[in-house]
């Protein structure tokens, strides 16, 4: 951030009477630019026992298989994004949505939301963000390919869950980039 | 919403392409400006069957009770921030914390999520932001001195669920302010 929003002018980093950690503030207007994490919000869509994936068909990471997951937006609920954010990736309506899995990613200031869902039916398609869509059961899971850390701890999540019957609301942390991220940079 | 952080320049509201909603985008250096709702994040923390509750020193609703809650901050995770918000409001610090209530304000671009947890002793005073600390029983909750409608449905989640000794993870939504803080506007 290098300027003001409000009025143009340029921002400085400093500390604003009663608070305790430097934030962008405006010396012309006195604005105070806070920057919060991000909900990112997302489904575990279910189809008798099998899982819905996606293979990503943009970057970051695009050819890489995920859940159906993206930012929540201002006017939607948790579960409104969610479900919208499942309908943009893979063309298909889930219904009975249960908050499941919430995962701090600090060092990129994001949160997962991650819920367990059912397709109302067996339809979906590839979209312009997934170049395929696909019903997987446990044993097709592929795990080599998987996008994202918190999508791999998801699908365990919800395996171990599932093995027992037994879901209740859990939560989970990454935090550092996996290696494979971490050399691209 | 008028310049942009990046370069200074004026903003416009646009649909930004394969987009579906107007951002604030910079014509001059591409910058999309995303704007997302924010965590607050809060406890609600008991000692020995009673809830440690804080009279509010700042606007808004400046004097009335609330429980200990706020902003989610960049670099924490968000039990983190429910720990950090209870220690600055009520100089306490708490412990165990169990996620336990997520609400929708979408109104206000906001989504609670409250903690249940347990002071780690009854140790607490008035702050900078509350004039007034203390611990009540259920009998003694000041209902008609609330700051917040989210406030009021946490204590009620939380005494019903109390009365049973059955504590789930719950969801609720706040669509429209209450109509004192409408009347003020």
């Amino acid at each position: 951030m290098n300027y003001c929003s409000q009025c143009g002018g340029p921002v400085a980093l400093t500390v604003p009477p009663d608070d305790d950690r430097p934030r962008y503030v405006c010396p012309a207007c006195g604005t105070v630019h806070y920057q919060n994490p991000k909900l990112v919000v997302g489904c575990i869509p279910i189809w008798e026992e099998r899982i819905l994936m996606c293979r990503r068909n943009i970057e970051p990471r695009k050819g890489f298989w995920t859940l159906p997951a993206g930012f929540l937006e201002n006017d939607e609920t948790v579960a409104a994004g969610a479900r919208r954010e499942t309908f943009e990736e893979t063309g298909s309506r889930v219904t009975d949505l249960a908050p499941y899995l919430m995962v701090d990613i600090v060092y990129i200031h994001q949160i997962y939301m991650m819920y367990r869902c059912r397709l109302q039916a067996p339809d979906f398609h590839p979209t312009r963000e997934s170049s395929e869509v696909k019903l997987v059961a446990e044993a097709e899971i592929p795990w080599d390919e998987i996008a994202f850390p918190v999508i791999e701890k998801t699908l365990h999540h919800y395996l171990l869950d599932w093995s027992t019957g037994r879901f209740s609301f859990r939560t989970d942390r990454i935090d550092a980039p996996p290696k494979s991220l971490q050399q691209k940079r």
